[in-house]
Parts: structure tokens; C-alpha cells; sequence
């Protein structure tokens, strides 16, 4: 697809031409294709871009499609919009002429105003200093074999440090064996699937992050989605799926755990059927109200592949991730790794290991615990001041929570914030293609994100966004 | 394919059996499964093993498949060999009962006694206080973004210091816009065509890594061998291939440059044809007796792909590489990569960005050097007195030099070595399996793996393991 249109707002009459191409469906496409321009100075600032309505009828593509990338672009400040004034690229942007300086800005250093995105713990309050003491103390003690070629299965330290600490904090039952160390979830999903130890078709929860699902189709596996109810996915709906993957300790999106019988019933499942669970504990170590909800992982080892990470911990910037493997599977984890060690810096490892063996990363925790609870009381308090008829859910634990809409609000609801300059995601954009039934209104809002100073001025915003009663 | 034996020399008769399968070919498979059966205590120590022809005839496979595997379980240490005892179980290797202990041992932790195995530096010469002294540095300064997504391309910080270093250390014309940081060689491989950013078929020297072979096998890439000569890789051969990937610097493994007609011929061929050089500068830093030899890139940056790591000049635990792109890859790779890295560490790329600028990398590489051309010459120095008759080549630069041996000996020599302790591999490991013509006999001594003070042990059981004159 392609869209060209001659600028008439500028003194130099300027062609652009618009390819819709790669992944991630049209919206995205577009999205991509004019950030390009502007990031390139094919749309110089100030231009004034065609109205929806046009650039949709050229392109194809439905008025909601072009409506939504602007908005996208104007919150992440590529473009403004102002009434009577049209959408513009926007003065700050400076035109990169030739390709001096850095294509790709870093994903959020242009982010938008307020960044209330799931997915990212506050990246000021990495723990700096405690993290380079970690570092420099792992580093000295090392054996000098670490230098050489890694084990794919990971540094033992670290493994060891795992076993302890999940089996602690988060009630799972293994052996430095059975863990190989990954460099995030994404990676975990890709040796299981990509590396053949796993096959399709998968079971995944109605709503969970389409990155995940994007990731698991470039292995061919299919996925199918579970509903889910007030007790978490309904895996009474399972059937024929080799497996099954769940985030019981907080649904994802949506926020609720998975009940207690619901856990029992998945592996009953898994062993009547020879089934596998993988269970993805992204945020398990926060919850804010009671005790941490424990992992399925300690129901049966055997059945239960227990995935986590420090993307929400520490910090995404570091790619270390681990799985928790029945024992049958760590061969072919293995060799789906490869014969050295070729994702995982060694050093980092090492680090990790000291990091928890010394207690640092619990006080990190617990102290990132606080804030978080801190931020969602705020959350909640100023709802129930600027907007009581909506409901809050899925606050019991995580990093995000779920802002229940009127129906049919969601779609303008997002894309007023965006015109604000608050970034979020509505529900729908979670939500499994093939998902049956109900789709209800929401906002997913990540109150990890900003800094600890900018977190009023969001919250502010985002009560200013919100429908009218 | 499976085996099963009744273990005579045991009280209890253990019935062994054994499943080949897996990746690599059934040496691979059988040294795996006979690994695993030691490791998990399914054979234990003192166990006499079936002899070759009778192993070879129940799995239907080559005499020589079975030799060659008990050799490489000697010269790991699994297994040991005795005139007139036969091949048994160690008698160091600790069932494992169980799974108490880490399955997986570090590749080398009981690795054989001398490794003169290619491919790896001095793990011993990692400058530990250098290194933490930069990631503290690095960790400092870094801006609080730095610990939230990262951008794909690497960060800027190390981008620009490459860019930097890269034009005055290997001669490479480019800017930080048109880098890619990724985790080492083979992910660069895995971006570029599993990531469907090049397509096969792939010309590749008649020499080189199996492991690269396996990666591009993996992503359906055909690869083409072309000849070596005295002058490198044969080019005039290049036809309708869409890239070449060559090792310019020093041809791995059999060790000369690419000569400067041969080089300014296959940029030609780049340019008649459309098609794209990737230059595999693995050891393109340590040359000894002259000026490095600088990169293809150089020559047109359009027109190469220039791809690099520290796995040889720091460790291969850091995981840390780069690609250097033409500017119209550069999205598409980007795209391959994801939004979001999720690959390299953050902290470890600024570190390395630190470490470059600070002047540490080029001290770091000097000192090396200059270790490395000593062991050369230690190595040259010890054959002209123990075995003149063989001839050293590939010697000029690198981490490995190759022994040319007569017609005939390698595979017995390689074997000697094993059963004497000594790790190395043949030429014959190395060649393309479509490779024709001439199958030169020769050993790759790999002389940066030993730490400093068992290089000279190893030079000794290398000489006493050649063939006679």
C-alpha cells in the first residue's frame, strides 16, 4: 500500500510517499511509516498532515486507523494537534538531515508527557549503587572459567540463588537443576516453542500482550484463547492444547489471580492429559494487601514450567530471565540454547546472584513494594474524588491496574489521552483476536512508570480524560 | 536408533540404552548420549564400555563414529582409555544421584587437561579491575532511561564509541546511525536470516564454523562453498549468490588475509550484481607481525556488512557484538531485532562503551597481543625443535595457528591427542560438506585458550602427540 500527497502548506511543495508494510497490522504500519517521515524530514516541522478522512480513502484503510496513528504520534510528540489547526508535525522535531545522528531515538527518550504504558517499573529507582556493588564483588570472586564460553544452562551461582529465593518468596519447588537462566520471557517463549521443545496449539488467556502472541505465531503455534471470569481463566474450557499459558498470580491484564480451585483444576488437567503449564509470574513479588500469592509451579513440578524475570523488578535494561523446568525438559531447553551460553551476559549473572544471595534484592523489593502501593492508593484516592463512577480493578497486586469504562467509551477515552499527552492502552488492545464473549471497556493504567516527581502530574491528567459520569 | 548393552564388568548388570538423536550427526548424538548416561550415573564410574566394532555394529553406525566419541568423552575427562583395559568410566566422575547437582557441568570445568581447542582468549586475562572500574563509571552517568526499555539499536553511547574505535582500529567507514549492537556472531547471523532481512543461497568459504553452518541450516539458507587459495577465498567463484561471508582479516580456519586483488574483486562483484559481502572480522585486532589488515567495509560501506564482538578480544561471557550496516539494512534490521532490546545488556553496553573510550579496550587489546604472539612463538619455537617437519601456517595474526600434517595422519593424530589429554580439533571438523577438491591433513592449535602458566604443559603434550617425520 502507498499514499503519496503533495504538501501545499509548505513553501517546497514536498511528495511524500507512505509504505504500509511489516508486522503489527495497518494502524501499526502507518504509525511506522510516519514517524519514518518525520524522524527522516520527509515532513518537515509545522507541516500541516491531510485530514483523516482523505489519507484514509488514499490508503484503504478505515478513518478510525489514521485517527488512532495520529493520535499515537501526537502522544509520543512527533506530531500536535490543535483545534481548527489540523494535526502538524511539531516544531521540537528537528529534521535529521542525512543519518549524522541516531535514526531511532530510544523508545521513550521523545515519549509522551505522561507515561502511564504498562509493562516498565520506574526506571529512576534502579537500584545503582547496590547493583555496581554486586557487580564488583561477583566480578573479583569469579572463577576465571566464566570469562571462557558460558553453560547455556546458566552460571550456577545464579541458579542456586534462584532455587532459594523462588522457593522463599514465591512458594516454588526445584533445584538449581532444573532452572536454565534466559534473557527474558520473550526468550523463554522461544526456546519452548521456536526450539521445538514445545508444540501447538497453546491455550492462552482471552486478554494477555499481543508481543507474546506475535512471538509464539512466528513458531507456528497456534493459540486459543481461554475465557475468563471472576475467578481468573476458565481452564474448565481446556481441551485437546498441549499447554496451557497462565498468569495466575495477576491475570494480565485484567488484575485478578486465579482462585484456588481454578489451580487445582489446571493441574488435574495437565496430568490427566499429559498437559504442561506455563506459568508466567511476571509481577509475582508484588502484591500489595496479603501475602504473595504462591506460584501453581509448587502444585506439581512436573507440570508446571515457572517463568519469571527482573523486567519488573529491577529493570528490563538487564535481559535476565530464568525457567523453572520439570526435569524431563531441561535437556531439550538445552539444546535449544545451544552449546555455549550465547544470550545471557555472565557477568550480569553473577551479579543477579550476589544480588539476591546478599538480601539486596529483597530490600529492593520490598522497598519498590512500597512506592508501588504508595502510587496505587494515589490512583484510587484520586478517582474516587475526580471520576467515582468508575471503577478501579485488579489493584490487589502488580504494576498496573484496570480503570473499568461505560461501554462503548473506551476507544475515545484513549484517544483523548493521547491528545493530552497520556500515553495507556485500552482493554481491546489485549484482548485475543478470538476471543469470545464479552468485551468489556477499560483502561490499562502502569502506575510504575514515571518518575517518582512526575507521578501527580499524570494522575492529574488522566483524571481529566477520563468519561463524563 | 537405540542400543542397549548387559554391563558385565558391573555387580549389577546395568542395561544401558541409548538414543541417538538430536542435531549434529551421530558422533554428536553418541558422545551426547553417552555423556548423559555418565553424567546422570546410568553408567557408573569403572564401567568397561563395548568395544568400537561392536557399539558401531549394534547402532549401525562407522567404527570410527564410536572412536572418535570415546576420544572426545577421554579428552573431557568422562572416560578414560587404557592399553589392554579398554575404554571405561571414569573413575572422577561423581554419579550424580538424582538431580542434587547441576546436570550440566560449565563446558570446560572438567574440561580436558590441555586446551588448545580454537576460538577461545585467555579467560585468566579478563581485566577484571578495568572492567568493574568502567561499569561503575558507566553505571553512574547513565540517565534514568538507560534502566527503562532499551532501543534496539544499541545504545547510542556504545554506538558512537564504535564508530569511533571501528574507523581507527579496522579501518571501518561508518556512523552510530547505521550500528547495531547484538550479542555476538551467530545472533548477527540469526538477525539478518532467520530475521528474513537476506535470503540465501549464502557463498561461504570451503572452511569454517560448523556452528554458523547449523545457524544459516536453520533458516533454510543454502550455503555454496568457495575454494581457498594461497590468496583466500576463491571470488572469481561467486555467481548468483546473493552475499558472501568472508573471514577478510584472517580466514578461519585455515588463517591468511583475503589479498588486496581479491578483496577490491569481490566488492566488484557486490556492485555488478547487487549482491552484499559479510565480512566475519572475528580476530581482525590481533595481527603481529605487520599493521592489521584493514576491513573490506573500508572499501565500499554500501556494500558490506561488517560484524563484530568482543568474544575474542574480552570474553566470550559478555555477550556483547555489532553489526555495521549499510544504511538501507539498518531498519529491517531493526525490525528483525524487535521493538524493544531484548537481548543485550544494557549496563554491559555502557560499560563496553566506557571501557572504548577510556583507552582500556586498546590497552586491553595491546597486552593481549602481545601475549598471544609470545605463545605463537613459544608455539613455532617448539615444533622447529620437536618436529620440523611439520609446517606452521596461519601464524601472522590471530588466536589459532594450523599445522599442516602428511596426507593421511590427522584423524589418527586428533585421536592421539584426545586419548593423551590434549583438545583439539582437525581441519577436517571445519570444512563445508560440499566442499571439493584437496582435503588438506592439518591440526588447529588454538593458543590463547590455556591460561598463562599451563600454556607451556600443553605445548609439551601437543609435540609429544604428532606424527613421526
Amino acid at each position: 500500500m502507498a499514499y503519496s500527497w503533495v504538501n501545499s502548506a509548505e513553501p517546497i511543495g514536498a511528495d511524500l510517499h507512505l509504505e504500509l508494510s511489516g508486522a503489527g497490522g495497518r494502524r501499526a504500519a502507518l504509525i511506522r511509516a510516519l514517524r519514518e517521515a518525520v524522524r527522516g524530514g520527509r515532513l518537515a516541522p509545522g507541516t500541516r498532515l491531510p485530514p483523516y478522512r482523505s489519507l484514509a480513502a488514499d490508503l484503504g484503510v478505515a478513518r478510525n486507523t489514521v485517527a488512532d496513528a495520529y493520535a499515537e504520534l501526537v502522544a509520543e510528540g512527533w506530531l500536535t494537534a490543535r483545534q481548527g489547526s489540523g494535526t502538524r508535525v511539531a516544531q521540537r522535531v528537528e529534521p535529521l538531515g542525512g543519518a549524522r545522528v541516531p535514526r531511532k531515538a530510544p523508545p521513550r527518550a521523545h515519549g509522551p508527557r505522561h507515561d502511564l504504558r504498562q509493562g516498565t517499573p520506574d526506571a529512576s529507582a534502579f537500584p545503582r549503587v547496590a547493583w555496581a556493588a554486586s557487580y564488583r564483588r561477583a566480578l573479583t570472586r569469579a572463577p576465571n572459567e566464566a570469562f571462557g564460553p558460558g553453560d547455556p544452562a546458566g552460571r550456577v551461582e545464579l541458579r542456586e540463588a534462584l532455587a532459594e529465593y523462588l522457593a522463599r518468596a514465591r512458594g516454588v519447588r526445584t533445584e538449581p537443576s532444573r532452572i536454565v537462566v534466559c534473557s527474558g520471557f520473550a526468550h523463554a517463549l522461544r526456546l519452548l516453542f521456536h526450539g521445538r521443545v514445545l508444540r501447538g496449539p497453546l491455550a492462552v488467556e482471552s486478554y494477555g500482550l499481543g508481543f507474546h502472541r506475535e512471538v509464539l505465531a512466528a513458531a507456528s503455534v497456534r493459540t486459543v484463547p481461554l475465557a475468563l471470569d471472576e475467578d481468573g481463566a476458565r481452564v474448565d474450557g481446556l481441551d485437546r492444547e498441549r499447554a496451557v499459558l497462565l498468569t495466575p498470580a495477576h491475570q494480565f491484564p485484567t488484575g485478578g489471580p486465579l482462585r484456588p480451585e481454578r489451580r487445582a483444576a489446571v493441574v488435574d488437567w495437565a496430568r490427566a492429559r499429559g498437559g504442561l503449564v506455563l506459568e508466567d509470574d511476571y509481577d509475582g513479588e508484588f502484591r500489595y494487601d496479603r501475602k504473595p500469592v504462591g506460584a501453581v509451579q509448587g502444585l506439581d513440578p512436573d507440570r508446571v514450567v515457572f517463568i519469571g524475570s527482573v523486567s519488573k523488578s529491577l529493570s528490563p535494561a538487564l535481559r535476565l530471565g530464568w525457567l523453572v523446568l520439570p526435569e524431563r525438559l531441561v535437556e531439550a531447553v538445552l539444546e535449544a540454547k545451544g552449546e555455549r551460553e550465547a544470550w545471557a551476559s555472565v557477568p550480569d549473572q553473577l551479579a543477579l546472584a550476589d544480588f539476591v544471595v546478599s538480601g539486596a534484592y529483597d530490600r529492593h523489593v520490598r522497598r519498590m513494594r512500597q512506592r508501588y502501593r504508595a502510587r496505587r492508593d494515589r490512583l484510587v484516592a484520586a478517582l474516587a474524588v475526580h471520576a467515582p463512577h468508575i471503577e478501579v480493578t485488579g489493584i490487589a497486586a502488580g504494576l498496573h491496574a484496570v480503570l473499568r469504562l461505560p461501554p462503548g467509551t473506551e476507544r475515545s477515552a484513549v484517544k483523548a489521552a493521547a491528545w493530552r499527552g497520556v500515553a495507556l492502552d485500552g482493554l481491546a488492545a489485549f484482548r485475543h483476536p478470538e476471543a469470545r464473549g464479552d468485551a468489556p471497556d477499560g483502561l490499562v493504567v502502569g502506575y510504575a512508570t514515571p518518575p517518582e516527581h512526575a507521578y501527580g502530574a499524570a494522575l492529574e491528567a488522566l483524571c481529566g480524560v477520563l468519561p463524563p459520569a
